[in-house]
């Protein structure tokens, strides 16, 4: 049995907190905000907040609890603010997906209307890719920033996408890593507590959510996805950045790259007017929240990527950054063509076994310290509702290392199918969720 | 994310494991075991199994999945035998609970009757009190024997209680502190696993098991704590160890000694024919089971404590662990009485409270490295059902330091009422629990 008294220095007890969660309580307000405080200390102990993790899993917050959790993880470390950069700042965040490449042609899209887009972003691991890993890609170009130099670019280009530092929400970097080893990545309240500290310690005026669900996003489910959306919605609104969301379709990777290279080669696509479809759309209708948050709910945005404003941006933006938008790209050693064995209809392109399939062929990463290869990953021919003929291209794999395909196809098998019929279309955006 | 491979050499991955059962699935027999063993080698982390352990306590566990559990405890240490002893072994495992030295009385008693009764004991942690700590108020008496040295004592004495070597179950000790400091005491898969791995593999023949509910026991609920008897009893039988459960009452202290050097005073009573009633109808009552076990269910206890059989086979027991059994024990530096204030009948007296309060004197302990006082504790002058006067003694606080009576006064505060009426009387037997 755990000890009756608590002890002389600390206010709260461990152990008590995560019994009132075990039971289906709400933590009281002082309490919670000790145990982030106490586990940031190293007082309160790995295990110890890996059971309360569990139990908040299973027994899920209030939306004061969630609160409470996300100001405790941004009163762990230090507070930005743009306040004196003359432009309001509107800030997107997905919840990562397969060939999510959106980022990229995003921030300067939205930064050639005025407004200032810090994005402080984030490597990849596992299945998912990071935008950092792709436009490291690019000769040159470098994701350490500090602050000051941060604000200049957003003073004199708009858009900034680098990495986050360190002293932002240093409890969530702690926890996060604990969650991914304790089968815990998966509860609302701390997925959300997670990114939401981050960004509003970041100090953005506005927020656009990408929530994705779907076989390649973490929540397989629309209503799970729904629920943290609104979650987030809720606590960004709760603490003054205006904030929006979209729910939108993972089942089927975003566009035809998947990898770093190749995605930030599409992702030019796009700046140029061009690009597939889908992520054109996408781009757009994340930068029309995002415009609308900043006060400009008319601006034109597709003009800007046909008449080269956001191409212009997005060169400032990689140049300011130290990267040569001109140098070409890393090309992959081996590459490997798999072809359609029938007539027919693609009928689907599973969005997880692709991300795993770029994963292993080295696009990502197992570890964080490991490092990715910029030219590995997958070309897309086809995506589902496109005919095929026998022999036809429907996907290129890339990689350093031949002896990398076999692995990357094992984990391919039955995750595209071609049949006689074109499959349902749903929508890429489902629904769009506001205060 | 997790990583969507395994790593080379282990078959198993701790998050699967731990979202299968966070999912309420059921762990496969080998990943189960896997688990048990990797935690013990220390690759599985503490806050991995602190996660499983929440997850369990919140989810459940299969019989099937506890049986692999305990046996999963079993394998992670060597197992005992009494084969060669020539007498039947039968031992006894209490929940815990709040004046609770019936071990001291029990063990010479059924050994009285030819039986060999191996108790292989703990120390105190919390409000609850811990036989060895008890019984080295003795002076001389020790805990540590060989198996050699247990051997022996069995079979010319009968009755051994001696603290359980490091050998038996080491996954069971590293598992248990994670619970204690985890807020997963409660969970009863875990509770009978680890109560039952040491007992299977300490190799008794049979096993009474005194399962105690109410606010001083680990069960306050009388549901629950059948729920965990029955689980344990399932155990017991599926692993060839005869075993039958009482549920019994722990809404008040048993006796009128909490404590350690008083506690063995009050056992000595017993053993001379005379204590406290509810100490010597429990100290019978689990007698009487543990003898039908071995084969003598019309044995005479009552004979044995009247006669001075139980008290030789008490002297004996002592002496040969180097216990003096006429020494005189210790005594406390300082006391305090409390009064009654009116005239009335005891209505209650809360174990819980009376345990915290000795706890605090320093009965217990707060950390398993702390000594304990062994003249500290609380005397009851009265119990529940008695008549007092205005003036007359309900309880003396024994003490080596006056400064503790303040907050063991803190804990008492409301935990005994006089009042009008004779409570009701509640059995303190409530249930027996066989295969």
């Amino acid at each position: 049995m755990s000890s009756p008294t608590t002890p002389d220095v600390e206010p709260f007890d461990a152990v008590d907190v995560i019994r009132t969660k075990r039971d289906g309580g709400a933590v009281a307000e002082d309490a919670l905000r000790w145990m982030v405080d106490a586990y940031t200390r190293e007082y309160v102990a790995d295990s110890q907040m890996a059971a309360f993790a569990m139990a908040v899993l299973l027994n899920g917050m209030t939306r004061d609890e969630i609160r409470v959790m996300t100001d405790a993880m941004i009163a762990s470390g230090e507070r930005m603010s743009f306040a004196g950069l003359g432009k309001t700042t509107v800030d997107k965040h997905s919840t990562g997906g397969v060939g999510d490449k959106i980022t990229l042609p995003l921030a300067p899209l939205v930064a050639a209307f005025g407004v200032a887009v810090p994005q402080l972003s984030g490597r990849g691991l596992g299945h998912t890719g990071g935008t950092l890993d792709k436009l490291e890609s690019i000769p040159g170009w470098r994701a350490a920033l500090s602050n000051d130099e941060m604000f200049a670019q957003l003073r004199d280009v708009g858009a900034v996408i680098c990495a986050a530092g360190s002293g932002l929400a240093p409890a969530d970097k702690r926890l996060y890593a604990l969650r991914d080893v304790t089968g815990t990545v998966e509860a609302i309240p701390l997925i959300a507590s997670s990114i939401m500290s981050k960004k509003i310690a970041e100090g953005t005026d506005s927020l656009v959510l990408d929530v994705k669900f779907g076989s390649g996003a973490f929540m397989r489910d629309v209503d799970r996805a729904r629920e943290l959306a609104r979650t987030m919605v809720a606590l960004g609104t709760d603490s003054g950045v205006a904030t929006t969301a979209l729910l939108t379709d993972m089942n089927t990777p975003l566009g035809l790259a998947i990898g770093n290279a190749n995605e930030v080669r599409e992702s030019v696509e796009v700046l140029a007017g061009g690009g597939p479809a889908d992520v054109v759309e996408l781009t757009v209708a994340l930068a029309r929240e995002m415009l609308a948050l900043a006060g400009q709910p008319d601006a034109d945005v597709e003009a800007a990527l046909t008449d080269g404003r956001a191409m212009d941006a997005w060169r400032r933006m990689i140049r300011a950054q130290d990267g040569d938008p001109d140098a070409p790209l890393p090309a992959p050693r081996e590459t490997h063509t798999v072809v359609a064995d029938r007539e027919g209809v693609v009928t689907a392109l599973e969005a997880l076994p692709f991300g795993v399939a770029a994963w292993r062929l080295g696009a990502g990463r197992a570890r964080a310290q490991d490092p990715v290869i910029h030219a590995a990953g997958i070309d897309l021919h086809v995506k589902p509702g496109d005919r095929v003929a026998p022999g036809q291209p429907v996907f290129t794999l890339l990689a350093d290392d031949e002896h990398r395909f076999a692995r990357a196809l094992d984990a391919l098998d039955g995750a595209w199918t071609i049949g006689d019929e074109a499959p349902a279309r749903s929508p890429l955006v489902r629904e769009r969720i506001t205060a």
